[in-house]
């Protein structure tokens, strides 16, 4: 996505703590209390403008939602769509997610969901991709034994690289689609590039992978 | 493919045994006799008309093929090829793929290609599919550890199934294509079905899965 420098923005953010949580690092171990109850929670890393995390909310009160933006041009984005929902079970985090391991310990995770998160297609930039073994470990280390990574893209490069990565980590694959809007698959809910994309005919790859 | 009942194949088939192998059992762990060399020995399970495993032959002279069919009213196709050919690496049999560790012992195998295997899309029908666990377990007991499955398809179905499948096995994916004719894919040799297919447009997937 085109990132547009939005000076304002910071001030934006600081203003809504309630929505983007400060300070998160002093949460690890006890996101119950920014929830008030001890549901699981799921989190979206790469967020983006949140229309996924949101709905997803909705849909699921029982669940609660973290979306993970690192550029604050974007997460402004969510912001706006978080506070015209105004749901008690999801939250911004705008922070890097390589450091995802400072704000959440083992077992904070119930669910990392990935959708449509940068290829990096050039074989020298693949440690940047989410779904690269570095990141596979980050997410095992914030969740209970036997968690999945639900992941969606419309690039089939990243799709490949992914289902290997997957198994070489050792996760078992429980779940794929080769074009999943052309599936049985239920409850899918779409993210803003999702609907402009498949829009266009392109093909939605989809897979969870669980960690063994 | 659809099968013509000819009565006449039974009598080609045992008139060729220097091409379709007679009383297989009888070499189980000791195909290097047949071929009159220590060449490592790839499958194809379900090899039809024959057009794969006769060009890897010619591509591959260090190499031993054999071609799995069972259909008599098929392997008469392959058989003329194989006559026309007059290669000394590549043989069938004509055989029920359950049975190949009536044929095979440990080790005497070391890669097996599946390609453009019956999809069986009827959920009742999935033991019937060559990347069902049961066909995974017959592969591994005639192979090295180690060793390495082959599979193409232009079935998305099968292909969505043969990743979980292989992946639930606990095998590595060391290679997945969602589009192998628009891959850098290197030596691709097509089968009668792939060029067919591929020529409608049909995207052809391709994985590699490794026993671990």
């Amino acid at each position: 996505m085109r990132l547009r420098n939005k000076p304002w923005a910071r001030e934006k953010i600081e203003a809504h703590p309630q929505y983007i949580v400060p300070n998160p690092e002093g949460h690890a171990g006890n996101w119950q209390e920014v929830f008030n109850n001890n549901n699981p929670l799921y989190i979206e890393v790469g967020t983006g403008k949140g229309q996924f995390v949101t709905e997803m909310a909705k849909a699921h009160p029982d669940i609660n939602f973290i979306g993970v933006e690192l550029y604050e041009s974007v997460i402004i984005s969510a912001l706006d769509r978080l506070i015209e929902a105004d749901l008690p079970n999801v939250k911004l985090l705008n922070v890097d997610a390589r450091n995802l391991g400072q704000y959440f310990a083992k077992g904070d995770v119930s669910r990392v969901y990935l959708n449509f998160s940068d290829p990096w297609p050039k074989n020298r930039h693949e440690k940047r991709r989410l779904t690269y073994r570095t990141f596979l470990k980050l997410y095992e280390d914030i969740m209970p034994d036997g968690s999945e990574i639900h992941f969606k893209t419309d690039n089939q490069g990243l799709f490949e690289f992914s289902l290997r990565s997957f198994s070489e980590y050792g996760m078992l694959l429980t779940f794929v689609s080769l074009d999943l809007h052309s599936s049985d698959f239920k409850g899918n809910i779409m993210t803003e590039y999702e609907e402009k994309f498949s829009a266009k005919g392109q093909r939605i790859y989809r897979a969870e992978a669980k960690y063994r």
